[in-house]
C-alpha cells in the first residue's frame, strides 16, 4: 500500500537541518518517493490529513533488551548486585523462547506507540524476538548475548556462539531485511579475553558488526584497570574488537583518552541515560563526546532498569542532565538530542537509509500530533519535540512504508493477545 | 453532581500506606463519602467503571509560574543571563492580563491532562490567574511575585504590595475556597531586606503564608554570602520570613546547617528537578533533606524553564536524578516521590483536606488508565506510575468532586478557544 502524507510539517533531519512547511510526502513501495508541496499522485494510496501534525524520522533505539519487559517494576530502587542476582537473574534463568517471544511483542508495542521504527537489542532466545519483529513489522539488529568466562581457547562447543552464528546465518538481512544481525560479547567481566577474541573472529568472518556493554559501572572501571593495567575501553581494543563495525553502550566511566580511540576506531556511543540514573551507575560524559565529534546516539537499555522504552523521554534526559550536573545549559542542544535519537542511531546501526527524511530512504517515519495543550505557542520545533512532547503525542508509525500505529490502533498486532500473553507468562514466572 | 468509582484500584497515600482492590469511592457534595467495597448507593450519581484504571490522589504542583506557557520553547539551549535578560525579561514587560489568563488557561489544561488538580503560582496580573483558575475548577494557591530593591523602610505607595494586598483581599478563599492566597517576596536578590521584612509583616497581618525563591544558583549563594555573611537561607531566616508558614523553591544549594534550619522551621523544601537540570542550576541535595525529615515536596516552575507542566515527569526525575548523581540506586524510591507530588505538597500548602484518599477529604482525585503497554505486567504500583507512567496516561481528573477532564476532553475549558487565543496571544506579542 501506498501513502499520501498532506500539508505536514517535516523535520527532515538532513544534511542542510531543513524544516518544510505545507509540505506533501510520497511513500510508495516503502520507499519516500516524493518530498514537495501539492505532489500530483493519481495512483492508489492511503492519504493522511497531515495538518497540525509534524512528520519526521522514526525513532532508533540502539541498546534495548526487549524481553525484559517481563520483568518491568518488578525490582526497583535496591542495589545493583542485589538487583541483578537475587532478582533479575534467577528469573531470567527460568526464562522460555515464548516468554520472550510476547515480552518482545509488549516492548514493540510500546516502541511503535511512541515512534521507535527501529531499535538495536542484546538478549537470548533469539528466535522469539526474530519472530516478534518479523510480525510487527519494526525494524531491528538483533545479537545474541554471550557470556563465558572460559579462559579458551577453543570454543567450538560453546553454546552460545553456536546459537549466536546460528542466528546469524538464519536471520541477517531477513523479513525483506527489516532484521540485521550483530555478535554481542556481553561485556569485559563476563567473557574472557579469548572468548572475546574468538566472537570477533566470527563476527568477522560473517561480516557482521558488534553490540558491547561498554565501562557502564565504576567497578567494571576499576576491575579492569587492576586485571589488565588498562581501561575496558583500551582493553576491547587491544583484543581486536573495535577494528570491527561496533556499538559500545553505556559508556559512563570512558575516560578522555578512550573517547580519543572510540573516535579513531569509529565506535559508536550509546547513551542510556535513564537507565545510568536509575541504576545509579553515573552520569556518561556526553558533553564531551559530542565535542570530541563521536557518533552519540541514544538506547533505553532493558525496561527492567528504566522503566520503558521510550525514546522521547531519553531524549529529554539525554538534553537536561548534562546542562545541570555540567551547569552550562548551552550542552546538548534539542537538535543534537534529536539527531542522537535519529541520524546517529542509523549510522551507528550502518543503516544507510533510514534516519532522515530524504527521496530515496526507506519510509520509516512517524507522525507527532502537535494540537496538544503542551505544544502551544510552537516558537521552535525542535524545542518543542525534546523539552515538551511525550511519547504519547505520536499519532502514526510506519516502517517500510507500512503504517503499524496509528491513533492508539495496532495494525500488526493483536493487542489483547498480548496482554492475555503477558499475564499468563507474569503468573508462571511469578506464581 | 456525585459520583460513583466502581471496582478500582486505589492508591490511597494515606498514613497505613494503603492500596485497596476492587474498591468502590462514592464521592458525594465535593467530598469522599465513602471508600470501600461494593457501595450500596442509589442516589443520583454519575457512575464510573473503574475497572483496569487506578484511582489515586491529584497531583499538587507546589512551584509554577503559569502564564510563563506562552514564552514555551521561546528560548532554549542558553545562558541564564542571556535567557532572563533578552529574551524572558523583554517579552514580560509587554504582557497584558488578557496573555495573562489564556496563559493561565492553557496552562491549566496541561495540568488538568496530566492529573495536577492543585498548584501553587507566583507570577503578576493576579487577576488573570485567578480568573482562570475560578473558570477552570482547578485548586491553586496564588501570589504576586514581589520584587523591590528600594533600602526601605516606607513601602505604602509600592505597587506590587498594594497589588499583592488587594489580591490577597478580594481572592482569598474565593471559588468556594478552592482560590488561596500567598504573599511572595521573589528572591533575595530581587528585594532589599526592608521589602522582604515589610511583606513578612503584611502577610503576618493578613494570615496568609509564603512562597520565595531559595537558593537556585550558585551565583545567588555566593552573593549572598559575600553581602551578608550568610547563606540564602540563614538571611532569609534572620528577616523573620520563615516566621511564617513558608515554601521555598529550588534549594539547590542549600547548606546541611540550613537544612536544619529548614526544617526547625518547618519551611517545605520545593524540589524542581526539571527546571533546575535544564537552566543548569544544579542537583538539589534532596536525599539529604529526605534524611532530615523535611517536607520535600514537588514544583514543574514554569514553561519557559521546563518546558512543561507534568508532574509525572518531575516525579521521574526527582526519583532517578539523585539515585545516579549519588551513585545509590536506593535513594528516593517510587514511593517517596509519590508522597512528595500528594501528601507532602498538600502540608506545604497548608491544604489538610487534599493529598490523600481518604473519607472526608476533599475529592480532588485522578484515574490512571493502566491498560497500556508501558504499564504491564504490573508487578509494582508505585515503580509503574513512577518509572513507567507518562502524563498521558491519566484519563480523568476531579477537583471538589466535579470531573474537569477525562478521556481528552475538558468539561469546563473550550480547548479551541484557548488555542485560538493562545495563537492570538503569540503574534501579538512575538509578531
Amino acid at each position: 500500500m501506498n501513502c499520501l502524507i498532506r500539508n505536514t510539517t517535516v523535520l527532515t533531519m538532513n544534511e542542510q537541518n531543513e524544516i518544510l512547511n505545507d509540505a506533501d510526502v510520497l511513500v510508495k513501495d516503502g520507499i519516500i518517493a516524493k518530498v514537495g508541496r501539492n505532489i500530483a499522485y493519481t495512483g492508489n494510496a492511503e492519504v493522511i490529513d497531515g495538518q497540525g501534525k509534524l512528520l519526521m524520522p522514526g525513532l532508533i533505539n540502539c541498546h534495548c533488551h526487549v524481553p525484559m519487559t517481563v520483568l518491568r517494576s518488578y525490582a526497583d530502587d535496591m542495589e545493583l548486585q542485589t538487583w541483578l542476582f537475587n532478582h533479575i537473574f534467577p528469573v531470567e534463568a527460568r526464562l522460555t523462547e515464548d516468554d520472550v517471544y510476547w515480552g518482545s511483542m509488549l516492548g514493540i508495542m510500546e516502541m511503535l506507540a511512541t515512534g521507535t521504527t527501529c531499535f538495536a537489542d542484546m538478549y537470548y532466545f533469539l528466535d522469539g524476538i526474530a519472530s516478534a519483529v518479523e510480525r510487527s513489522g519494526i525494524r531491528a539488529q538483533l545479537s545474541r548475548g554471550q557470556t563465558c568466562n572460559d579462559p579458551g581457547p577453543d570454543f567450538s562447543e560453546n553454546q552460545a556462539m553456536k546459537e549466536s552464528i546460528d542466528f546469524v546465518k538464519k536471520w541477517n538481512g531477513a523479513a525483506g531485511g527489516r532484521i540485521t544481525a550483530a555478535m554481542a560479547p556481553h561485556a569485559i567481566y563476563t567473557c574472557s579475553a579469548a572468548y572475546i577474541k574468538a566472537i570477533a573472529e566470527n563476527a568477522e568472518k560473517l561480516g557482521v558488526p558488534i553490540h558491547v556493554h561498554l565501562d557502564e559501572t565504576l567497578t567494571e572501571h576499576q576491575d579492569c584497570l587492576k586485571a589488565h593495567g588498562k581501561t575496558p575501553a583500551a582493553y576491547l581494543c587491544e583484543l581486536g574488537l573495535f577494528d570491527l563495525k561496533t556499538i559500545a553502550a553505556h559508556c559512563v566511566w570512558i575516560t578522555d583518552d578512550d573517547m580519543d580511540l572510540l573516535k579513531e576506531k569509529d565506535v559508536s556511543f550509546i547513551h542510556c541515560p535513564a537507565s545510568n540514573l536509575k541504576l545509579a551507575s553515573g552520569i556518561a560524559p556526553v558533553p564531551a563526546a559530542v565535542s570530541k565529534g563521536l557518533n552519540v546516539c541514544i538506547g533505553t537499555d532493558g525496561a527492567s532498569s528504566n522503566n520503558n522504552l521510550n525514546m522521547w523521554e531519553e531524549m529529554y534526559l539525554a538534553s537536561i542532565i548534562h546542562k545541570g550536573s555540567s551547569r552550562d545549559p548551552r550542552l546538548i542542544t534539542a537538535y543534537d538530542a534529536l539527531r542522537m535519537a535519529t541520524v546517529n542511531g542509523a549510522k551507528a546501526l550502518g543503516m544507510s537509509g533510514i534516519g532522515s527524511v530524504k527521496e530515496g530512504n526507506k519510509a520509516d517515519l512517524i507522525m507527532i500530533d502537535m494540537e496538544k495543550p503542551h505544544l502551544k505557542p510552537l516558537h521552535n520545533i525542535c524545542s518543542a519535540l525534546v523539552y515538551s512532547a511525550q511519547g504519547s503525542d505520536v499519532c502514526m508509525t510506519m516502517v517500510d512504508g507500512r503504517i503499524l500505529y496509528q491513533d492508539g490502533e495496532f495494525r500488526t498486532i493483536d493487542k489483547e493477545e498480548v496482554y492475555f500473553n503477558i499475564e499468563r507468562v507474569r503468573r508462571r514466572l511469578f506464581g
